[in-house]
């Protein structure tokens, strides 16, 4: 329970060296480890490794001419409106702006619902997870799902339930069983759009029979929606949260992925009792966002061409895509590594041969400089088997890209031989 | 457990109105309330209200022209630095030059020292307690104490031992009796420079006190210290981080009180085992904390003249100080009202004579248009008896100022006239 000292003239002497201690730290903290992709990131700092392994948006996806000359015309005019403290439900402008913009939209965010700013999408799963979730509760998820999330669920002590996906999303039958299955379920985490890292789209059909499902059950969506603006293909299909008339969904957005990660600019809307508790959880862990970054948000939201600036994204994305899918068709698909082809998004999710060991796969590539995540990752429960990695196409250059998948087909041939 | 839905043909009518639904919070968070001062607010928001309840620094105190030169540059000519994912311990130059000023300047880390930047100190605050606080544990709290980290703490179930202050500080007496009935305190929670809201500094004596103690009864100690660089008079008393042989004490530093309290950037000196699990949960809340402040606050800190600024800042504060105390001793000292008299921080400590009724005096003084914070508020046990409130001085301008402390000891003549 306590920190363990040494005791006596020993610990004196050992004192002039860096010292050793045992510290101890909550059941929650004790076995959270730092998440696999991060480690992987250490490799992926070498600059003659290619990393396919993050996930940060091109950086020529920034505005970052017109943020420099919103963000000029604020810190000149209103530099104090900027710097000084601000609320912990967020900029009340930019709240504004983006519930008027969901509704209209996307017809998120009803009567009930409250829209709050957050420090990224990550702090919409901290801060549900905070108020809803007990220690020994239960979170129904997508497996594969994001390790960001997951990590986050399990930081409180919460058990995750993996729910297998299909090809037009998560197994409704598996669900069913799981929500009979497990009474201290507390909501479902799902990312109906491009889900990362498996690429899978949920269609129209099942975000009805989930809601429909969820709703039978009693419990709760998490409808993450990170990459929703990305579509590169196909036909929109509407969130889960714009059939919410239950006040059952929690629906996550962000700005990481369409104006500048760094920023940490999210939200959530929820039901407004959901929300009233979240903005207690907020006050308690950051006061409140970045204020320039929620100002910037709210001036390119409200004075830029947002439409067009999506449409160039969806263009720029488009085309990565396209030739990245395009190099796995000509290097890796020969050697019997197969993809889910994606209709938006960051990621492809390969599926290499069974018998082919895919962690030793993983580890090979880093040695021949090619940086992927083991799909491991992204499992709820780790020690599952797995035949699966991660590429993100939206960092690399057009070069590194064709450079690492070409090393990765190489690579996959001669296990693919030798199996 | 779960959410309560109305069912069958009652419930379709009332889905076409504001859905009423009652929603089941985790044990954490059911019992959280707002911050009261968050509440007083509301009526401060009223330009008509003069409010000392705040905690802001006067806006004439942040160097906006530095700030918006610096962000100037750094927008034009490395934008993706400022716009890109970053990683979570926080920006590697920004954290070096920390770590060498602290050391430099303060004596603060040691080699088995890490510091990490986090989303304001109140990030600290939450991440300690994160890391090493189980649900029924106990931290031990200067009482009063700042709502802000009572809050955090409380928002994951620990329980709050408020230890007595005295003049120079905690008293020590009545801490060793805590640390002998609580096996499961975890970590003292202590703001020994200018205390928010006492006022009070601990004596050199005492800190060294307070961390012999803490040795000895093998508890940590949180160290947190927003407004160490604000002394208006007296001399400076290192930090108990200073005199952490023994990796006993994480302390809490951070950039809102000398810079921007709106860019949200703290950071934390911690035993490296300690500020390692400490990321690993930030990770999960946040990813990391807003670069383009971060990269601000590095460069202001290197570039800038950091010493100058801090000069500029003291005399501003001293001037407000010595205003406000002024307008008490001439006001409220008359009608029986005393305060702490301060050496730095940005509030004053006022306590209403024995038998006058505390929150029906705040009230009243709202009524008459004037905010302060009851300083219940800032009690562990918040049904305990108080004679105390809480103004700020560094918000309000001198005209405010003036005005609002005469109308509180026109109320305060009254109420003790009648009492």
């Amino acid at each position: 329970m306590r920190v363990s000292l040494p005791n006596g003239s020993g610990a004196r002497k050992e004192k002039r060296l860096v010292y050793q201690m045992e510290y101890t730290f909550s059941e929650r903290a004790k076995n959270l480890k730092p998440s696999a992709i991060r480690e992987i990131f250490k490799y992926a700092a070498d600059p003659s490794v290619i990393s396919l392994s993050a996930g940060n948006p091109a950086p020529e996806a920034f505005p970052s001419e017109a943020i420099a000359k919103i963000s000029s015309k604020l810190l000149s005019e209103n530099p104090v409106a900027a710097l000084q403290y601000s609320v912990t439900e967020g900029y009340p402008a930019l709240r504004e702006h983006l519930k008027d913009y969901l509704k209209s939209r996307h017809n998120i965010g009803r009567a009930f619902d409250d829209l709050i700013i957050t420090s990224g999408a990550q702090q919409v799963m901290d801060l549900a997870t905070k108020a809803l979730c007990n220690s020994g509760d239960v979170i129904l998820c997508e497996a594969p799902s994001f390790i960001g999330s997951l990590n986050s669920f399990r930081s409180y002590g919460v058990r995750l339930r993996g729910i297998p996906m299909e090809e037009d999303g998560i197994e409704l039958a598996a669900l069913e069983q799981a929500l009979k299955e497990e009474p201290n379920a507390r909501f479902l985490y799902t990312i109906p759009n491009f889900q990362n890292p498996s690429g899978i789209t949920m269609s129209l059909e099942k975000r009805r029979a989930v809601y429909a499902l969820a709703k039978q059950y009693n419990v709760l969506i998490l409808e993450d929606n990170p990459y929703g603006d990305l579509r590169i293909a196909g036909e929109h299909i509407p969130a889960i949260k714009s059939m919410d008339e239950d006040g059952l969904v929690i629906y996550a957005g962000s700005f990481s992925k369409v104006l500048s990660p760094g920023m940490r600019v999210g939200y959530a809307v929820a039901p407004a009792p959901i929300a009233q508790k979240m903005i207690v959880c907020k006050q308690g862990e950051d006061v409140h966002t970045n204020i320039w970054a929620q100002i910037i948000a709210d001036e390119f939201l409200t004075t830029c061409d947002f439409d067009a600036h999506l449409e160039r994204l969806r263009a720029l994305y488009r085309k990565k895509a396209r030739y990245a899918m395009d190099l796995l068709d000509r290097y890796l698909l020969p050697a019997g590594v197969t993809y889910t082809p994606i209709e938006g998004g960051l990621f492809l999710w390969c599926r290499l041969p069974d018998g082919v060991d895919m962690n030793a796969f993983c580890k090979e590539a880093v040695l021949r400089k090619v940086c992927v995540v083991p799909g491991v990752a992204f499992l709820t429960d780790e020690s599952e088997p797995c035949q699966c990695f991660r590429i993100n196409f939206s960092t690399p250059t057009d070069e590194q890209l064709a450079k690492g998948i070409q090393i990765l087909g190489e690579l996959a041939r001669e296990v693919v031989a030798t199996k």
